[in-house]
C-alpha cells in the first residue's frame, strides 16, 4: 500500500544486502515511519516478540525470514534449525501463521542437501511466503467488497458504517490486509464507507495503527474506546463489524484480539452482522473446541502500566498511567464462539463458520 | 472512608468558613490528593462540568452545594435561582441525580422567605442531602454484603472474584459507594474478596480511582484494560460483576459508564450473575425506556486524545494517543437493558430490575 505516496510492503529482503530483511517497526507508529534492517535471527525473533512486526500474517511472514537469516548468516546453523525454529515459534504462542510458516520453512530447507542450495531455497521459500500472504490479503479484499456493495446498495449508496477492533490492515500482513482489505476495495470502487476505529487497549494498534493506515489512504474514520461499541450499534449507527483473526479454528471459533468477544456479542444483541477476515495459513486444522483448546498468550502488565504518545514538546513520551501500588493483567485475546460469526471472509470466498471444511476440502483428512 | 488513616468525605462545608464547600479534586488522583476549596457556585458548577467531582451521587451533593454556594455569595441570586438551578443542571445532562438534588434544593429554598432564612435552608438541606447519600452507600454495602457472603459459602471461603466497571466507589459519591461498598462490607467483615478492576477508558476512573481506592483499604485488586472482562468471564475467573448506574429506568434499564453494556452481555453469555448497586435519587421514575428516552452525553474528543500520567521524572504529564489527522468520537454513556441485570442493590435491599417499583411503592402514582 502507499505510505505517502510510495508502494511499501510490511517485509522485504533488502534492495542491496542480501541477508538483510527489512521492516516497518510498528512500534513507532502513528508518530514515526522508520525502517528496520535486520540482519540474524535473533534480532527478527525479537522484533517479533516485542511486536514491532505484528499481525497473523506478518509474523508468519517474519518468521519465514528469520528462518531464512538464519540459514544465510551462519553455517553451523544447519545444524541446530530444529532448536531454531522452536525458538522463532515461542515467541508468540498464540497466532498459528508463526507456527505453520516456520514448520514450512523447516521442511522445506530440508529438502535439499548443500549450503547452498539451503540458502537459496530459504530465501525463494520466504518470498513465496510474503507474497502469497499479500495475495491472500488482495482475495479477501475481492470477497469482503461483495458484503459492502450490499450494504452500500441497501442504504441506496448511503456511507456504509463499518466497526473493527485491532489492526487487521496491511500493517498485520505483508500487503492489503485482511479486515482492512475489503474496505480498501470498497474505496477504491468508490463506494461510501466510514470505519469506526477502537483504539484497541492495551498496545492501542486500532488508534495508532488502523487510524494511520486510513488517514493515509483517506478513507473516513473515527476513533473510539473499546467501551463505544456497544452504545454505537444500539443506536443503529454500525451497520457492520469486520475483524481479523490470529487463529481460527476449522469449527469456526475465533481467537483474535482481547475485545473481539465483546463487539461479537453486542452485533449479536443488535443483530449487526459481523464478519471475520481470515485466510487458510491462519486456520488451526487440528482444534476444535476454541475456547478451551487455543492456549491465551498472557503478555507483560507494563503495557498497560504505560502508554507511549506524544508530549506538548512533540517528543515521544512513556507515561505510567496506573497507581504503581496496583497490580494489572494483560491476556493478548480471546475467543468469540463460532456461533457469534456472521460468516468468514477468507481467499476463496465467504461462508458460514462452520463451514470451512466445505471451502477447503482438500484439509478434511488431515 | 479513611486517605492514609484519616476519615474523609468527597464534599463538606469547610471548617473555617461558613460559604466555603471543599472537594477532593478527583482529576488530579491517583497521583495527588489535593483538596479545593470552592466559594461561588459558578466554580462548583465547573468542577462538576471538568469532573473534578464526579459519580452519581456526589454531583447530586455537589449540585446541591452549589445552590447553597449561589444563596450564601451574593444576595441578588435569590432572583435567579431558577436560572442558576438550570446552569448547574446543564453541567452534565445524562445524571439524574443532579437534576434532583438541584430542584430539592429550589424547592426547598423557596419555602422560606427572608435571605437568612434561606442561607440557613439552603445550608442544612444541602448537608442533609449529602448525608443521606452516605447513608444510602453504607446500606447498599448491608444489602450486597449478603450476596458476597453467599459466593464466599458456596466457594468454602476461597476467593470471590468480583469485576467492576468505572469507579462507583466512595468517591462517586459522599462516602461508601455503590458498587464498591459491598466490598468494603465484604473485607471489613472477613471475607476474601479479589476485584478485578477495568481500567474504563476514555478517563481512565477504574484505574485512577477504583485501583486507589482499593489500594488505600488494602483490599486485593487487579487493574485490567476494558477488553479483558470477556475472557475472564469465559475462562470462569470472575465469580459476580457489581457496577454502579448513573441512571436507571424504573423498568430497571440501565445507564451506566460506556462498556457497561459490554461486560452485561459477557455476564450473561457466561453465566455471571451482574448486578447494579442503585440507590433511589438516581432512580428515574419517568422513563420507561432507557435506549429510546434517555439522552446519551457527548464529551470532548480530547478525552480520548490526550491522557495524563507520571513521565520518568515522576511528573504528571499529559500526552497525546492519537494520530494527529484522526477524529475521534466519545459518548460517555450506553444503556444496559433490565433483561441482562441479575438483580438490583438498592438501599432498601435487593431486588430484580423490572421490581424497583415493589420496593418503592410510594413512586407507583408519580
Amino acid at each position: 500500500m502507499l505510505v505517502k505516496g510510495k508502494p511499501f510492503r510490511t517485509i522485504w529482503l533488502s534492495d542491496n544486502k542480501e541477508n538483510t530483511v527489512s521492516i516497518i517497526d510498528q512500534t513507532r507508529l502513528p508518530y514515526e515511519f522508520v525502517i528496520k534492517d535486520i540482519n540474524n535471527y535473533k534480532d527478527m525473533a525479537k522484533a517479533i516478540k516485542d511486536m514491532e512486526v505484528r499481525g497473523a500474517g506478518l509474523i508468519g511472514a517474519a518468521g519465514a525470514f528469520a528462518m531464512y537469516l538464519a540459514v544465510i548468516n551462519d553455517k553451523s546453523h544447519i545444524n541446530f534449525l530444529e532448536e531454531i525454529a522452536q525458538e522463532i515459534k515461542e515467541t508468540r504462542p498464540t497466532a498459528v501463521n508463526l507456527e505453520w510458516a516456520v514448520n514450512r520453512m523447516l521442511k522445506c530447507i530440508n529438502t535439499v542437501s548443500t549450503y547452498t542450495e539451503k540458502c537459496a531455497k530459504a530465501l525463494s521459500e520466504a518470498q513465496l511466503i510474503a507474497d502469497e500472504d499479500a495475495e491472500f490479503g488482495r482475495k479477501i479484499g475481492e470477497a469482503g467488497l461483495t458484503l459492502i456493495e450490499e450494504l452500500s446498495k441497501k442504504k441506496k449508496g448511503d456511507t456504509v458504517h463499518i466497526l473493527t477492533h485491532c489492526n487487521a490492515g496491511w500493517l498485520a500482513l505483508v500487503d492489503y490486509g485482511t479486515a482492512l482489505a475489503p474496505i480498501y476495495a470498497a474505496h477504491k470502487n468508490g463506494l461510501k464507507v466510514h470505519v469506526w476505529v477502537d483504539e484497541t487497549r492495551p498496545r492501542n494498534q486500532g488508534a495508532f495503527l488502523t487510524a494511520w493506515e486510513l488517514a493515509m489512504a483517506d478513507i473516513p474514520h473515527t476513533v473510539i474506546t473499546d467501551n463505544a461499541g456497544g452504545i454505537l450499534m444500539q443506536k443503529g449507527f454500525v451497520d457492520m463489524v469486520i475483524v481479523g483473526s490470529d487463529r481460527t479454528t476449522y469449527t469456526g471459533d475465533v481467537c483474535n484480539k482481547i475485545g473481539t468477544y465483546l463487539k461479537a456479542l453486542a452485533a449479536k444483541d443488535n443483530n449487526v452482522p459481523f464478519y471475520v477476515a481470515v485466510y487458510s495459513s491462519s486456520i488451526d486444522w487440528y482444534t476444535a473446541d476454541g475456547l478451551k483448546d487455543i492456549p491465551i498468550e498472557e503478555r507483560s502488565d507494563d503495557e498497560i502500566r504505560f502508554i507511549k504518545g506524544l508530549d506538548s514538546n512533540n517528543s515521544i513520551t512513556e507515561v505510567c498511567i496506573l497507581p504503581t501500588s496496583s497490580p494489572a493483567s494483560n491476556f493478548a485475546f480471546d475467543v468469540t464462539p463460532a456461533r457469534l460469526v456472521t460468516a468468514l471472509i477468507t481467499e476463496r470466498g465467504i461462508c458460514k463458520p462452520h463451514d470451512i471444511l466445505n471451502l477447503f476440502p482438500e484439509k478434511k483428512n488431515i
